[in-house]
């Protein structure tokens, strides 16, 4: 049996980060398939016994049950030493970073894509521009800050990449975004992001197969 | 001159998380008002110079400049050692409900909020209902989560209750949400926190008028 075990499917951003991290950390993981799409982690026994938040991913460790990406990458960071942070002031611009992306990236960019490609009904238009006017906002912020620097906090790749990375990687038609025309920097950052050792897109990271809702 | 300053103004529930927090841990603070409606934190010399999110608040401390609610009652929380975790579980639990909060509660409820009464033209109605669909799951996590133990985190108040509570105390007209009639716990959770010394609703904490939008 695998020491860490990551509660997770493939059209998760959010597990994504966690199983990234990881992947990163070359940790001793497998992955658990989460049903999603028949409502697994919104039933009352996964509420109840599990994550009380009813959202993925959940990482097991020694006893222990972890959620929410940023607490479980905090953690792992501790553990295995890595993309973490080596001071106060460090920290700190990590946890910006975290909290950045939590309010305005991948707590915005998931819903889009969600409703953009994997709900049975098309989306209102109005949600959609609502949405992608924030994206918009939040993208420009993250290319100004990659202009100044290779990574997201620091000068070297912490957890709050990996954060900001969560939904970057899926197909370009699940986002509507177009990253090497619109955001050079951020397109740049991705590449830099390939690089690290264990980096795989999220399909081939975790358990599920594409998919797109039929209308 | 006051230790802490903190770039506010009382419309920001984001802002008024970190207001309660210098008030309730007594720290010698002041409130320097941002004119926000008139676009101040999303001109170029505020991001260039202050904030490149374009966002409220900042702290200034000891030639320090912080940004992020959550970064910045992190550091107060250790700074005066009020309202933070005690031992490494602890730290990952009050991060955890602070990275919901910014996901799924504060993240939303800002947006709607601002949408409802702070925009000059009325909102989409199928924005709102996309937002308040989202609002209605959130709330209804933090209601099993209250009816568990007394405060969102650990059975203390912290940092992480000032994070859920950054927009709850705005007047009912601005939010929509009657928590007496629906969410008895939450009703009960906010009574508990203005039992806090240093308690002030937001537009008694920070400079600024309420207002509507003439539409």
């Amino acid at each position: 049996m695998a020491e860490f075990k990551l509660h997770c499917f493939a059209q998760s951003g959010n597990a994504y980060k966690s199983a990234l991290m990881l992947a990163c950390c070359e940790a001793d993981w497998e992955a658990v398939w989460i049903d999603f799409f028949n409502g697994q982690t919104r039933k009352a026994e996964w509420r109840d016994t599990v994550n009380e938040m009813g959202e993925a991913p959940v990482l097991e460790h020694g006893g222990k049950k972890l959620t929410q990406s940023g607490v479980i990458n905090a953690y792992l960071s501790k553990h295995f030493k890595k993309l973490g942070a080596e001071n106060d002031d460090e920290e700190l611009e990590v946890l910006r970073w975290t909290l950045f992306d939590n309010h305005k990236l991948s707590g915005v960019l998931g819903p889009y894509r969600f409703l953009n490609v994997l709900m049975p009904t098309a989306p209102d238009p109005a949600v959609m521009n609502f949405l992608k006017g924030r994206l918009d906002a939040a993208f420009a912020v993250l290319e100004v800050q990659l202009g100044r620097q290779p990574f997201v906090a620091l000068d070297r790749p912490t957890i709050a990449d990996l954060s900001c990375a969560g939904y970057v990687f899926y197909p370009a038609d699940e986002l509507n975004f177009d990253f090497k025309a619109d955001y050079p920097n951020i397109s740049a950052w991705m590449d830099r992001l390939k690089e690290l050792p264990g980096w795989k897109p999220p399909y081939e990271m975790m358990p599920g197969e594409i998919f797109r809702a039929q209308r």
